[in-house]
This record gives C-alpha cells, sequence and structure tokens, in this order.
C-alpha cells in the first residue's frame, strides 16, 4: 500500500468532522477555527536513517531540519508561524542526553529566528534509533489561507528556488520559505500553493489533482541547483522551495523579479514536460512511503 | 541525565516567549491564547516495547491508546478535547499497510467517542519499530483550566479510581476522565490536578514542586487496583486517573459521592506516607526516562 492511498483510506474513514474544521488532512496544513480565529496545525515526523543520520548529521541540523520541514508546511498556506510542540524517541545511550540537548539548541535557534514559541514536548527514551516529531501551529492573515486546489487552466507556474539534489546538504540547511510566502501573498492572489518536498513533480500533481486541471513545464526554465540536473530537479524532493500558481495578470507582476522562476502553465488535464521543442507526458515520480 | 532534569533544562533555553503563552512546559498541557479564547496543547509519543508491544498489544488498542494518553492529558487541565494530529513511523514489512490500518481505527473510535476530529497527520515507513506521536488540542471552559500548581496545605487529596498495576491491561484500556474531570470542575474548586501516568507518588511530587507545599499520604484510604498492592498503587504508573486538591469544604462535599476516593491531604512540606499508626518519609518512586 503506498502512503497517499492510505491518507485517502484514512480520509474516508473519519467518523467526527465538526463545524471547527475548516480543512481536514490532505493539505500542507489543516486549518481550524477557534473562536473567530483560523489556526493553522502541521505535523511532521522525522527518524534516523530516514530523514538524517545520528554519527554523521550534526545534531543541531537534526533540531533545525525538523522545525524547519513544518515552517515550510505553514509557508505552503501563506501563514505565521506560531506555537511547537516537540517529542523525542532518544536511543539509550551514553551521550543520550547531549544529544537531546544539541537537537534542541539547534531547534531552538530557527524557533527564534521566526518567532515561533516552544510550548511543550514529549521526552522519552528506547532502544530504537531516534525519532522526532514537531507539531506546529500558525496564524491565518487576513489574506486568508492557500491551498492546493485553486489552479485554473491558464494559470502560470512559479518556484521560489533552484531544485534539484537537496541530498547533498540544502534538506539540512534549507531556509523555510516563510517570508517570501508572506510577501507573495500580500502582492498578488495566490490560487495554489505547495511546498516541494516529495519532488517537483509529485507535489505538482498534487496541486494538480486537488485542483482538477493539468500543467505543462518548460524544462528550460526550470531553475536547477548546481551539481543537480533536469530529473533532480523534477525528482528528488526535499527542496522545501514554493511551488504557486497564478493569474497570468499576476504572474507578469511577478515575473522578472529575480525572487521567482517562472516553469510552466496550467492546462486543462494532464501532467507534461515541454523540452526543446517536444511536449511528453511527465510522470509524476517523487517519494513516496510504501507500506 | 534524568526526564525532568532534561526538561528543566529546555524549559531554561526558551528564547522566544510571547504573550500569547499563557503556560508553557511544565503541565499536563501548555495553554496557548488565540484570539479571545485559551487553547491546550498536549503531544504524546508512544515507541513500540515501551509503551506497547506489536506482535502481542492489538494494533487497535495500540491506536486507542496513542489518544488516549493525550485525552487524560486534557482532562488533567478540565479541558474539553477538540482536534489531534497523528504521526506515524510504521516498520517496513508486509503488513504494515493493514497495521496502519487497524491502529488507525482503534484511534478512530475513541476519537469518535470522545468527540475529538482527527485533522491531520505523517505517515512514514522505516526499518525501526513503531512509533506513534499525536497531538491534541482542547478548549478551556468558561471556569477556567486547572495546573498542578494550585494546592495548599489543609488541602485534601483525591483520586478518580483503583491504582497500580496497569501493566496487565488497564493502560491499553482506560477510560480517560475527561467527563470525569469536567464534572468536578462544575462542582467544586479544583485547586490542582494532574493525571497518574509516572506513578502516585511521582505525579503527587509534581503537584507538590509546583505548589510549594508538601502532602501525606494515608495508606488505608488508597484505593489498590485487585491484584496489586500498595507499592503498586504509590510507584506502578500509567493509572490514567486523576490525582487532585480540594479545599476542605469542596472535600466535605465530594465524599462519600462514590466517585472519588480522599486518599490523604496537603501539608507544609515534604511527602508523607501515613501507614497503621506511623507517618514515614515517601519516595516519590515512579517512571522516569534516563538519558
Amino acid at each position: 500500500m503506498g502512503e497517499f492511498e492510505l491518507i485517502a483510506w484514512i480520509q474516508a474513514q473519519s467518523k467526527f468532522k465538526p463545524e471547527s474544521v475548516v480543512l481536514g488532512p490532505g493539505d500542507d496544513c489543516a486549518v481550524v477555527r477557534q473562536g473567530s480565529q483560523l489556526v493553522l496545525v502541521t505535523t511532521d515526523m522525522l527518524m534516523d536513517g530516514v530523514d538524517f543520520r545520528v554519527g554523521q548529521t550534526p545534531p543541531r541540523l537534526i533540531g533545525r531540519k525538523a522545525l524547519a520541514a513544518n515552517l515550510s508546511d505553514i509557508a505552503a498556506m501563506a501563514g505565521v508561524p506560531r506555537h511547537a510542540v516537540v517529542s523525542l524517541a532518544l536511543p539509550k545511550h551514553n551521550d543520550a542526553g547531549t544529544l537531546a540537548q544539541e537537537i534542541y539548541l539547534g531547534l531552538s535557534d530557527i524557533a527564534a529566528e521566526f518567532h515561533v514559541a516552544i510550548i511543550g514536548g514529549d521526552t522519552n527514551s528506547w532502544p530504537g534509533p531516534l525519532v522526532i516529531a514537531i507539531t506546529l501551529t500558525g496564524d491565518v492573515t487576513d489574506r486568508g489561507f492557500v491551498t492546493r486546489s485553486g489552479a485554473r487552466p491558464g494559470d502560470w507556474l512559479f518556484v521560489t528556488g533552484p531544485l534539484g539534489g537537496s541530498i547533498t546538504g540544502h534538506h539540512l540547511t534549507f531556509t523555510p520559505r516563510v517570508r517570501e510566502a508572506s510577501d507573495l501573498h500580500r502582492r498578488v492572489t495566490l490560487r495554489a500553493m505547495i511546498d516541494i518536498s516529495d519532488g517537483l513533480a509529485a507535489d505538482l500533481k498534487h496541486i494538480l489533482d486537488a485542483s482538477g486541471c493539468g500543467a505543462v513545464l518548460d524544462a528550460a526554465a526550470i531553475p536547477i541547483r548546481p551539481g543537480s540536473n533536469l530529473a533532480g530537479a523534477l525528482g528528488d524532493g526535499e527542496d522545501f522551495e514554493l511551488l504557486f500558481a497564478v493569474s497570468p495578470e499576476d504572474g507578469h507582476t511577478l515575473q522578472g523579479s529575480g525572487e521567482v522562476w517562472r516553469i510552466g502553465e496550467c492546462t486543462d488535464s494532464g501532467l507534461w514536460l515541454s523540452d526543446r521543442g517536444q511536449v511528453q507526458p511527465l510522470a509524476a515520480t517523487g517519494w513516496e512511503h510504501q507500506f
């Protein structure tokens, strides 16, 4: 069973859907109503050997990545990060206390940088490898929140930075695009947005499935991280850049600003790559957990 | 390094404490202000081999326990549970999809029972053992929230049910005392409350440390689960009953109702056990993770 099949099954099971749930599972964040406010909620779990390697990855960067991945989800909804809780399963060995402190210092630094308060957590030890799970809340600005589902045929597609080859280091040191998302949200109408964690093609497919349209990407326009290539940019994942759709009018406003890259546009259906004059189907390859 | 030393260190590191944080780390839940509302936030991480055993524990009970432990934390603040996010690290084997579905069904049942909406999560696979982390939010009623820190010398101490020997099954099937806490919260002034997860003596110590007072327990008055004994009731943990302090006046109101047991009273300092006419110091034994 694939990750997305399992998530679809979980969504179908939901027995209790109160009015306070404005947006349930399936986007970068959930949205709940608390009194007169809308609150974004996201959670990410990172595991040794999958998302980092204890013994190779500096522990401060492990803590940093765990919060940064959550910050990226808040950015994808154009929200303002606020409060985090942190759960740890620490491996039982002599240095586990030091490991925990180093993780926490890395986490605490990026929390302060993005004005996030760490309000609680659950700290455990066990004979297994390190696991860190963070839940982060965010505020919705008066411009509202942005989902994956508002893209329309004809919309222009942009990304906020170069893609591919994140595994060589970027996945540990990336800056979550919280400020960029807020700036964009003020300047234009963001019709759909996602952060690129599974890979450009796979995450674009998430937008297209949610929006009910297609897209064609322009191979020559996709910004590629030095040392990577087109295949890496399309499929590697963990870029943590934002991918978003705007109207052509808003696209003109953004184009040439040097801060975002126009990489294609939305169509009626399908997922396509235009490369040296040829348009071919593009497989939505990318990371998916298998069970 | 012990769990509580590490938590104290983490609390001391906190770099960013906005006004929205009404209560930070160190109680059963954090409390944040969202607009005009106060929101409770708690998180628990459960691990295979520590909190349950995959292959022995029915997967539905694993899911149930993961949410029930969080519900118990909301109960300890006399709150109303609302929204949960669920993160899973699933072991890579052929039945992981089925395991995930069974866990989710158990979780979903108790969520419906307590009117909790599951609003999102993060589902992963890895070569390690099963880990499940849940973050649960709750509403604060118009009677406010209850912390660990309001007990005073002379207060009476109560528990909501028998203690000890939870490992034989109760830790998987307990009913979190959400409704009992709400009822008590309406009837009397709950000065301090905690759920018994580490063990009666250890959790009472948490109340005493937070409140700056002492307590004496009456050995003969402590309700003991059939098959357990006084030592088990004092130290086993995972009872998930509530321990709370009220004024003697409120204590008289509750006594004899048959729903709560008066087990002792608060003193100026120390932790004491009165057993067959002798009062002796009581060690705050109980579960604490070591790093």
